[in-house]
């Protein structure tokens, strides 16, 4: 089954916005065994908004669109539906009790334009939106001989995305034939992504029934397999079977293969901490606070991880983790020597189980032939021993920060598995 | 003139990947005086191509495709597109000649299906990508009676973007009437979105020819004005008119009010603090990183930033700031007094101009009846005096955090000015 999925609204042509809602829908399309062929985006405009409805019926079987229920003026798919159907809009006195309980609610006047969303399409099924006042509505037609599914969904997302799985989904499962998907994902750190599709390419290819997709975000590289079938148990087998021979290809670089959804990188570093009970604190210089952030955007983190110094200037590196100054004057405050003094100090000075020390140069300037933009040394300090590594990272500012603090996060997965 | 976008590609017909490009693209025409009136997201099937193509041609002047020149099976917007139009491909022999220059620079073979890039649609201008191996088209057609600009460009944002900009925006000036656009960024912290509008819409209503965006985003707010006229100084006079007037309303909630662009906050902070010569330092406890992650965003932040302490844990907090655990003990840790003592212990410990303290809940767990998710306190301390502010956030963890880092900064800005 072919589908399109439309998303009305002209700011969403603009430099500055984009439709995300089409990216949740697409995810419960697939997972129903509906294909997303084509997505659009159009405006305000009626005219156009026709002439996009009339394509999508003309070439897919399911039509969801998205946004342009509202009361303004500018809100126009209920009346685009209708002309590109040709069938009549009513008003729908349930819809207006609703509307008018709903500004009661709110102790707020209902103005007349608002009733507008109490407009339906004649032979459209109505879907309740708890979330706002404009609702739902469910098509069932025959557009030039042949049957179509079409959806008009609210835009914003708190109203979109709860409507099309309370309404939708449970519609569009019990009209398609039965499908059962199996889901997996993997994640693995710092493995480039040329390497990883050169491993994993001769394996997953053999798989033409699971539907493989690769993302490779600054040394994070996700994948994700669906098979869909009539049986869960055979989706399943295969998923799982894929899943275990892209485990074995790629060795240690793996972090996370969960089950539907996988652990970031901070989850799996603080889940291994939190099973050796373990403590874990952080000297950044170049990442400035990005490792912290990252292991402190994760719930219940404070159990594991003590905190840290953002030593930016090299009076701080002395102050919060006693890196001596004279280290700094003879290998300069990038260096594998300070790196290491870094983590062997916030270690000591925060009694955690696990110091972790940054230091490098994130550019734009700062640069030098000995010292190029890009470089960075990171080190990792336990009672035993402390150790560090130097890597060259490429890009911008942004860019290298970011590579530093995923390869920083798996050093210490390293250390810790 | 109206404009279709187009990107091809299956990956961005998946739950994980969006098209960017057009955002690009977008901003470029407008800068033209080009509407954009549709964009279209479509796979890797020729049928569905042709199909796509067909339509932006028949509804818009002007038709961008994105993405299938590529030398793979999957890469097919140049057959597409001839049989949309019913010309013929050739293999042009300067390209191929590009091709196997540039495969001799990277000391690879040259694949056979590589040469697939070399074919170019007769009557195509070719575009010379010095970026990657595939080069762009431009055509000036007709179809069905009526003339086309026709423009495509690889796929990958490092070729597409540029490529644009080299050779597609100069022709389109060239070929359109003369436009002059004059474009004003205006932004504002921790207003609430409504009470922008509430403030704003009846001024910029009275402009019917300057296109005004509002953009929030956790506290932070971004008006774009946009006006196009035959000349600049009339354009510009507009935009400046409405920007003043803007800002006038928006008082000392707007920070930023620059020309084509507007600094960030962080920024903006940075700015005052190197024209005083003054010098900051952060103790963060539920913000973990953030505040410093973004002022170190910037580069050359670390002639004003220090750095500053992620105290995460009670510990920390008086390790790092000098918290008295007593302090702690008796008031929580988040309360106001602990704030404080954070804002003066780091900048006592650090020897910065100001300092600035961090406490909250940023949850999910961790709220009670009389600190609830979301209570956030932060506190600036200079050598005159120490104050705090208490906030509640709503949202989840991300966006408590990312509403605190805003008014933290903000606090600094406000204290500078």
């Amino acid at each position: 089954m072919k589908s399109e999925i439309i998303a009305v609204g002209s700011e969403m042509l603009t430099p500055f916005r984009q439709d995300t809602n089409s990216l949740y829908v697409t995810e419960k399309l697939n997972l129903l065994g509906v294909t997303v062929a084509f997505k659009t985006i159009v405006g305000d405009r009626q005219r156009d908004l026709v002439s996009v409805i009339r394509t999508a019926l003309g070439r897919t079987d399911i039509v969801v669109i998205m946004g342009g229920l509202g009361p303004t003026e500018d809100d126009l798919t209920r009346e685009a539906v209708a002309e590109s159907l040709s069938i009549q809009l009513r008003r729908d006195n349930d819809q207006v009790v609703v509307l008018a309980a709903r500004a009661a609610t709110w102790r707020i006047p209902m103005p007349e334009n608002n009733l507008k969303q109490a407009d339906v399409l004649d032979a459209a099924t109505v879907l309740p939106n708890p979330n706002g006042s404009a609702p739902g509505q469910w098509l069932d037609v025959t557009f030039e001989g042949y049957r179509k599914l079409l959806m008009l969904l609210p835009g914003p997302p708190n109203e979109c995305r709860p409507l099309f799985d309370a309404e939708c989904a449970p519609r569009l499962r019990s009209l398609l034939p039965a499908r059962a998907i199996a889901k997996r994902t993997l994640r693995a750190a710092m493995i480039p992504e040329s390497q990883a599709d050169k491993l994993l390419a001769p394996i997953y290819t053999q798989y033409k029934d699971v539907e493989t997709t690769i993302l490779a975000h600054a040394g994070d590289i996700q994948l994700t397999l669906l098979c869909s079938k009539p049986r869960l148990e055979a989706a399943q087998k295969r998923v799982d079977e894929l899943a275990g021979r892209m485990e074995e290809a790629l060795e240690d670089w793996l972090y996370s293969s969960g089950g539907e959804s996988a652990d970031s990188l901070e989850q799996i570093v603080l889940y291994h901490l939190g099973l050796r009970q373990a403590t874990l604190a952080v000297a950044e210089s170049c990442t400035g606070g990005m490792i912290a952030q990252r292991i402190t955007s994760v719930a219940g983190s404070s159990r594991s991880f003590l905190g840290g110094a953002v030593a930016y200037s090299n009076e701080l590196k002395t102050a919060f983790a006693g890196v001596p100054p004279e280290l700094i004057a003879r290998q300069g405050a990038v260096s594998a020597d300070v790196a290491e003094a870094l983590a062997y100090g916030i270690r000591r000075y925060t009694g955690a189980t696990l110091g972790l020390g940054v230091t490098g140069i994130a550019g734009p300037s700062g640069g030098s032939d000995g010292k190029p933009v890009g470089l960075v040394y990171i080190a990792l300090s336990d009672a035993q021993k402390t150790e560090s590594i130097e890597r060259t990272f490429r890009g911008d500012r942004d860019r290298v920060r970011q590579w530093a603090t995923q390869q920083a996060l798996d050093l210490v997965r390293r250390r810790l598995r």
